[in-house]
C-alpha cells in the first residue's frame, strides 16, 4: 500500500512556516505498513490541487491532503475536492452540532455564518469526525485511490489520523510489514562512524536498509526491515542490532525510535533515585526546559537558576565577586563553583552548570565566541569540560545542552557500575 | 522563475525527520523574486530522483536538491547526477584541500578513503564551494533548467544558498517583484478575525494575497504583492496596511516578517531600560529559553529560578510553607508570591511567574490538568490570570509562554503611554 502526502498552501511554499505535519502523517502511516511515496506541498491554487489529484490517481492507494479547510477566504480545498468528485457541498447536521457546541458552548460566542459554512461537506464525502476543531475530515474514493482531506491546524489533524484514519485503513487495508530499529549514538562523527562499521554494513542482507540521521553531537542509525514474514524481519533486525551493539560499545545511548538523551537521562535518575538541579548561563534555561519536556521529570528535577547576569550569579548563586574578577564569568573556576552551589541550594544529588560566550558578540568577558565551560557536580566529585562550540549562537546553545546531557549520562553510568 | 526544491531521504519519507531545510530555501529563493512552484521530498531512489528530474526538466527554471551528499552507503545523489548528465565523477583538486584541511586541520584526524571521496564531482559541473562543510555543492544545466545538489546538514546548506546560489540568481537572472508583508496580531481567534476584517479583504486589490497563519494565542495575516513596479506595489501594501491598522488597532504586535513576541518584547524593554526576571514552575524554564534566543538579550534578562519542586519554590524563592499549605502550589497567591520574590531577588522592573498544572497526570496539587496562574509584577502591581490550557501537556507550556509575554507587552505599553 502506498500513499503520497500533499500540503497545501502558500505559507509553505514562500518558507514561512515548516511543514511539520507531513512528518507527523508518514511515520503513523509507516508505523501500520503504509509506503509513503512521495511528501508534496503546493500553494492554494484550485488547478495546481487538481493537477496534483490527477498524477496521483491510480498511481497510490491513498492521497493524504492536509490544509486549506480553515474558515477564511484563502482556503479553497473543499470547493476544489467537489469540482474533482463532481459533487457539491451540503451542511452535514452532525458536523453543524460540533461547531455550534465549540463556538457556543466552548467559546461563549454567538454562532456566525462562516463558522456555520464549515459545516459544509461534499455530499458524496465519507465524514471524518473532528471533535477537537470545527473543521471536519472528508475520505472520498475514486478508482483505486482515496482521496482523504484534513484541517492543517497540527493538533486537530493528530486527532483524526489517530482517531480516525488509521483505524480505518488498518481495517479497509492489508499491509507488508516494516520494522524500523534506530540506534542513537553519540560522539562519534559520522565519516567514522560508517568506517568503523563499514564490514557491519557490508554484510546486511538486503532486505535491510540503513541510514545515518546526523545532529549536532550525534549520529542515529535506522535499521529498516520489510517483507511479509513479521517473525523472521525481527529476529534478523535483532541479530544484526546485536552484532553492531558489539561493534559500538558505550556510544549507544538507546534504542527506542522516540528515545532522546533527556529521556534516557530521566530514566536512569529515577532507577538509581538521584535528583538533578541546573545553573545555566549561556544556555539560558533550556536545558531545564529539555528536562522537563519530559513527563514525570518533576521526579528528579528539582530547579534551575537562570543567572545570565553576573549579579546574579553573585546574589542568587552566592559566587564570590572576587573569583568572578580573577577568572572571568567564563571560566572554569565559575563554572565549578556554579555546579557546586546549585547543588547545594536545591540539595540534589548532580548538578550542571554552564558558561560561556555563545555570541553574536563578546558579552561580559573576553572569552572567545562559542568558548563554554560545563561543570557537573556529582555526590563525590566535580568534572568541568571546556569546549569551543563555533557558532552562530543556536548551535552553541543547543551543542552545549546535548554536551551537558552527554556528560551527565556517562557519569551516572559510571556510578552504576 | 520558477523553483522546485526536492528533499532526498528516507528518514524524510518515514516521517523521522521533519524536513527545515525546504523552508529556509524557499524563504531565501522567494526575498529574490522567485516563485517556489512545488516542494517535494522523494526517498534515496535513483530512478526516483531520475524521474522526478525529468518530471521538473523544461517545467521550471530551477530545482534545488538538499540531501544524499554525506559520505556514506545510503548518500547517492552524486551517482544519480551523473547518470542524468551524462558525466562521470573526477577528483576536484580545490575541494580536496578543503577536506583535508577540515578534517586534519580541524580535526586532527588522519583522512580517509571515504573523506577523500568526497572531493568526487561531476566533471562537467560548476561546484559550489563549501567553506563550513566536507561536501561541495553542485550546479549542472539540462536545456532550460539548472539543478543545484546541496548538503542536507542544515549550517551546510545555509552557507551555500546565502553565499553561493543566491548572488549566482541574482546575477544571471531576471526576476519580477514580490513584496510580502506580515502582520502579527494576537488575541482574536481566526474567524472573528476574518469577519472583522471582511470588507477590508474584499476590497483588496487582485494583485495582492491575504493568507491567515495561525499558531497558539496568534494570528499573523500576510499580504503577498506580485508585478513589475515595485514603488507601485510598496505604495499599495503600506495603503493597505495603513487601514488595516486603523481596524485591528493594539490587537496588531508587529509587521517584520521574523517578528516574534521574544523580539517585540526585547525591543520595548530595551528602549524603555527596563529588566525582567522570570520564576517558572510548570514552564520549566521555557519563558527564560525563549527570551534568551534573542542576541542582546542579557541587556534586560537578568535570569531566572525554576523551581520545579515545592522545597524549591521555599528554599531559593523564599515562599512560606503555610501559603503554599493553604492555597496549594497551583494558585493565584502562590503566583503572586513568586513574582513578587523573583522580582526582588533580581531586583528587576517586571517579573514573570508561572504556576500549573501541564499534566498528563496531576502532581503536587489538586488543580485540573490545563489550570494555569500567570503573575506579572511591574513596578508598582502585580496582575495575576488564571487559564486552562487544556491539554497536551506541550501545548499548555507553549500557551503559557506566549500569554505570560503577550500579557508583558501589554502592561509595557500602558506604562509608555
Amino acid at each position: 500500500m502506498k500513499a503520497t502526502i500533499v500540503t497545501i498552501g502558500d505559507e509553505i511554499l514562500i518558507g514561512q512556516i515548516v511543514d511539520t505535519n507531513s512528518a507527523f502523517i508518514a511515520k503513523s502511516l509507516d508505523r501500520i505498513g503504509v509506503e509513503i511515496h512521495e511528501m508534496i506541498s503546493i500553494n492554494d491554487n484550485k488547478q495546481h490541487i487538481l493537477n496534483t489529484f490527477l498524477e496521483f490517481q491510480n498511481k497510490v492507494d491513498l492521497v493524504v491532503i492536509t490544509g486549506g479547510l480553515g474558515p477564511t477566504k484563502d482556503d479553497i480545498t473543499k470547493k476544489t475536492f467537489c469540482d474533482y468528485f463532481d459533487d457539491e457541498l451540503v451542511i452535514n447536521e452532525e458536523v453543524l452540532r460540533n461547531v455550534t457546541q465549540i463556538i457556543e458552548g466552548f467559546y461563549k460566542r454567538k454562532i456566525t455564518q462562516i463558522n456555520k459554512d464549515q459545516a459544509l461537506v461534499p455530499s458524496k464525502c465519507t465524514v471524518l469526525h473532528n471533535k477537537v476543531g470545527t473543521a471536519p475530515g472528508m475520505w472520498m474514493k475514486k478508482e483505486n485511490t482515496v482521496f482523504v482531506s484534513l484541517p492543517g491546524v497540527p493538533f486537530e489533524m493528530k486527532y483524526l489520523v489517530e482517531n480516525e484514519i488509521i483505524p480505518k485503513i488498518v481495517i479497509e487495508y492489508k499491509r507488508p510489514y516494516i520494522i524500523h530499529k534506530t540506534v542513537l549514538t553519540y560522539g562519534i562523527g559520522e565519516s567514522l562512524l560508517a568506517e568503523t562499521i563499514e564490514n557491519w554494513e557490508n554484510n546486511l542482507p538486503d532486505f535491510i536498509k540503513l541510514a545515518y540521521l546526523p545532529s549536532p553531537g550525534r549520529v542515529r542509525l535506522r535499521l529498516s526491515a520489510r517483507g511479509t514474514d513479521k517473525d523472521f524481519l525481527e529476529n534478523a533486525i535483532f541479530e544484526n542490532v546485536t552484532s553492531l551493539a558489539k561493534i559500538l560499545g558505550d556510544s549507544i545511548v538507546g534504542f527506542d525510535d522516540d528515545e532522546t538523551l533527556e529521556i534516557v537521562v530521566g530514566r536512569l535518575l529515577t532507577q538509581q533515585n538521584k535528583t538533578i538541579s541546573t545553573a545555566e548561563s549561556c544556555t539560558g534555561g533550556k536545558i531545564a526546559q529539555i528536562l522537563t519536556s519530559v513527563s514525570g521529570a518533576s521526579n528528579y528535577f528539582k530547579g534551575s537558576v537562570v543567572s545570565y547576569s553576573t549579579e546574579t550569579k553573585i546574589s542568587v548563586l552566592g559566587l564570590s565577586e572576587d573569583l568572578i574578577k580573577k577568572h572571568s564569568v567564563v571560566s572554569a573556576e565559575v563554572a565549578r563553583e556554579m555546579a557546586i552551589n546549585i547543588q547545594k541550594i536545591m540539595k540534589t544529588d548532580y548538578a550542571i552548570a554552564t558558561t560561556g560566550n555563545a555570541g553574536p558578540s563578546k558579552g561580559d568577558s573576553n572569552a572567545e565566541i562559542g568558548t563554554v565551560f560545563i561543570a557537573l557536580a556529582m555526590p563525590n566529585e566535580v568534572l568541568i569540560e571546556e569546549f569551543n562550540f563555533g557558532q552562530p549562537r543556536d548551535k552553541v546553545i543547543d551543542r552545549t545542552v546535548v554536551k551537558s546531557l552527554e556528560m551527565l549520562r556517562k557519569e551516572i553510568l559510571k556510578n552504576v557500575q
